[in-house]
C-alpha cells in the first residue's frame, strides 16, 4: 500500500502522487529476510522481492549493481558508488525502471514529468521500448547537451520560463488539465523503491556504514538510500543506521541556512523547495544527521579530484566528496569512518550520431 | 606463464608484446573450480582468481559486471550484455583495468599506446590515479568527442597522418626509440585477461548460450570471450564452445571478403591486418563459426533499433544486432537460438565541465 508520511492514511498502489491532506506518499509492505530473498541475478534484479512491481513487463535496459570502491582519503575511508554507470547516465534509472514497469501494469501509456535533465534523459530512454509517451517539462537553463541529447531520443519536450519550481508547476497543471498521469520523480513513490536499491547492494558489497553522504535536492536518492537502510533495518540485517548528511548546492539550500551565492555547477540539485522536505528533515533527525552546503569553488576542486581517480562524473557529484572533506577538517567525522559517496550523474555527455 | 600463439614457447608473465617468432602472446594458466574461485564481489573483482594480478593495487574505477538483457526478436532471444556501463563508457575498461594493475606491479610508469579512441580514453582515465604516464598515439580522423575527451583527461596525444595501421606502426617506433613499454590492447596479453572476464559474467547471468556475435577489429573482445569461455570449457563448466561469429565493418574487413565500399560509422572496428588475425581463425574454425561483413545503413538501422530499446550505444556496437538480422534471415540462426550480442561503447560521450 501506499502510506502519507504526514497523516499516516494508507492508499492502494496506484499513481497517486499526493495525499489529500497534501502529504506525500510512500510505499510501506513487510519484509523479513533479506539474504533469503535476493534473486540469483547481478544486476538490479537481484532486488525484485523488495519491488513493488510484478516482473512480467521489466525494461530492456536493465540498471547495473554499480561496483563501490573503497579509498583512504587521510583518516577515513571514502566509499565511492559508481552509480553514473546506468544506462541514461545516472543512478536516476533505478528509479525510472521500477517506474515504468509500474505503468506498463497499470496500463497507462502517456506520463508527464519536470526534471532539471537527468530525470527527464532516464524517461526519455525507458519509455519509448514501453510504448509510452512522455511529456518532459523542463527549463530553458537545462544544460544544451541534456537538451540535445533529450531531443534525439524523441522525448516530447516543454520548455518553461522560469525556475525549478516553475518548471514543476507548469508540469503539474499540464497534466491536470489533459488528464495525464503525473510521474515527478519528486513525488512519485514508485521511484524512490528504485533508488533504494543502491542501499541494498551497498550493504552487501561493503557492509555496515558510519556516513552517507548523498547530492541533495528534491531527495530522491536521499530518501531512497534512507528507506533501504530502513527496510535492512526492518529485516535486522542492520542493528542502526548509518548517520545521514545531506549536501546540497550553495543557494538552493532547503535544509540548510540559505547562502547569498549560488552554486550554478550543480544543476541536479538546485531545488530551492522540495516537496520532501518534512520527510528529509525526519530521516535527519532520526540519524543524528545533518546538512552541508557546498559552493562553486568547493565544487570544482572535488570534480578535479575525482577526475583523477578515474570517476568521470558530472559537476553535481562531485559535491558529496567536497562536503566530506569539510567534516574530516572539523572533526564532524571521526577518523577512520567508514563514508559512503554515490557518484550520481555521468561525465560522458551527448555524442553525434546516435 | 606467456605463451606464443604461433610456436608454443613460453615467457614468464611479463610486458612482454610478442614471441621471438613474430607471434603473438597469451597468458597461460591452469583453472580447475569456477564456483568455488568466485570472490565475494559484485564487480570485476568477483573473477580477481583468475586473474594474472595480485590484488595489490586495483584501480579504483573498478569495472562493473554488467547487465545482460534478454530480449525476443522474431524467433531468438538476443542477449545484450551493456558492457558500454563502465567508467570510459566502453568494455575496454576490463582489458585496461587489469593492464594497469599488472603495470604498478611490474613498477612501469611510462606507456606507449594507439587506439582508434576507445582504448586510449580508458588508459587516459585509468593511469593517472597509477601515476603513469600514457603517450597515445591517435589518427586525426579519431572523432572530435573523444579527442577533446582525451586531452581533458590529460593524456598526451601524438597525432598521425594515416590510418589505424600507420597509428599502430608509429606508436611502435616511438617506444623502441624511447625506451618506452608498449602496451598496445592489439597484442597485449593482460589486455586479454581482462576481456575475458565478460564471458564469466555472461556465463553466470544467462547459462548455455548458441552463438557469440562479436564486434571484431583488432579481435580484443572476441578473443577475450572465446579465451573466457575456453576457461569455462577447462573448468568443465560447459561442454562445448558457443559458436562464434566475427563481426566486422564493411571495407575493412580481416575475416571475411573485403568489400568496395567502407563502413564509416564503425570506427571501432576499422582495422584492416589486426596482428592476432590467426588466433581469429582458429577461434572461428574450433567452433564452426563465421564472419559477417556489416555495411553503413545496416549499422544505422540497427543503432536506431538499440535506441528504441533504451539501448544509448556508439555505432560500432550496432553492427552485432545487424548481423543477427543477416544470419537469422539467412537461416544460419535457427529459431530458438540464444545470441549474445555485447554492445561495447557508450553512445554518450563528452561533456562541458569535466
Amino acid at each position: 500500500m501506499l502510506r502519507c508520511t504526514r497523516c499516516g492514511r494508507t492508499y492502494p498502489e496506484t499513481f497517486r502522487m499526493g495525499c489529500d491532506c497534501g502529504g506525500t506518499l510512500l510505499v510501506e509492505r513487510d519484509y523479513y529476510d533479506f539474504s533469503g530473498s535476493l534473486l540469483p541475478y547481478l544486476d538490479i534484479r537481484r532486488y525484485l522481492s523488495f519491488l513493488p512491481i510484478g516482473g512480467n513487463y521489466l525494461p530492456p535496459a536493465i540498471p547495473a549493481i554499480t561496483p563501490t570502491a573503497s579509498v583512504q582519503i587521510g583518516s577515513v575511508f571514502a566509499l565511492f558508488k559508481l552509480d553514473y554507470l546506468q544506462p541514461s547516465g545516472s543512478f536516476k534509472d533505478r528509479g525510472t525502471w521500477v517506474t515504468v514497469a509500474k505503468l506498463m501494469e497499470e496500463g497507462i501509456s502517456e506520463v508527464v514529468l519536470d526534471s532539471s535533465g537527468n530525470a527527464a534523459l532516464s524517461m526519455a530512454l525507458y519509455s519509448p521500448p514501453a510504448g509510452i509517451k512522455a511529456h518532459v517539462f523542463v527549463s530553458y537553463d537545462t544544460l544544451p547537451e541534456k537538451l540535445s541529447l533529450l531531443q534525439r531520443l524523441g522525448a516530447i519536450v516543454h520548455f518553461v520560463e522560469g525556475d525549478r519550481m516553475a518548471v514543476h508547476e507548469r508540469a503539474k497543471e499540464f497534466a491536470e488539465r489533459e488528464g495525464l498521469t503525473y510521474v515527478s520523480h519528486w513525488l512519485n513513490p514508485y521511484f524512490i523503491e528504485g533508488t533504494k536499491t543502491a542501499a541494498f547492494e551497498v550493504y552487501e558489497q561493503v557492509g555496515v556504514l558510519d556516513y552517507v553522504l548523498v547530492p541533495t535536492g528534491s531527495g530522491t536518492l536521499f530518501l531512497g538510500l534512507w528507506k533501504g537502510f530502513k527496510e535492512l533495518e526492518m529485516m535486522d540485517e542492520i542493528a542502526e543506521l548509518p548517520v545521514f548528511v545531506a549536501v546540497q548546492a550553495a543557494g538552493y539550500e532547503s535544509l540548510c541556512n540559505r547562502s547569498p551565492v549560488k552554486n550554478s555547477l550543480a544543476d541536479g540539485i538546485a531545488i530551492p523547495r522540495p516537496p520532501r522536505l518534512g520527510e528529509m528533515k525526519r530521516a535527519l533527525k532520526e540519524t543524528n544527521g545533518l546538512c552541508v552546503s557546498v559552493d562553486e569553488t568547493e565544487t570544482r576542486r572535488a570534480l578535479g579530484w575525482l577526475k583523477g581517480a578515474g570517476f568521470l562524473v558530472e559537476p553535481t557529484s562531485a559535491v558529496v566528496l567536497a562536503a566530506m572533506w569539510k567534516l574530516v577538517e572539523t572533526g564532524e567525522i571521526a577518523e577512520g569512518s567508514r563514508v559512503l559517496l554515490p557518484l550520481t550523474g555521468s561525465g560522458l555527455k551527448l555524442t553525434e550520431g546516435i
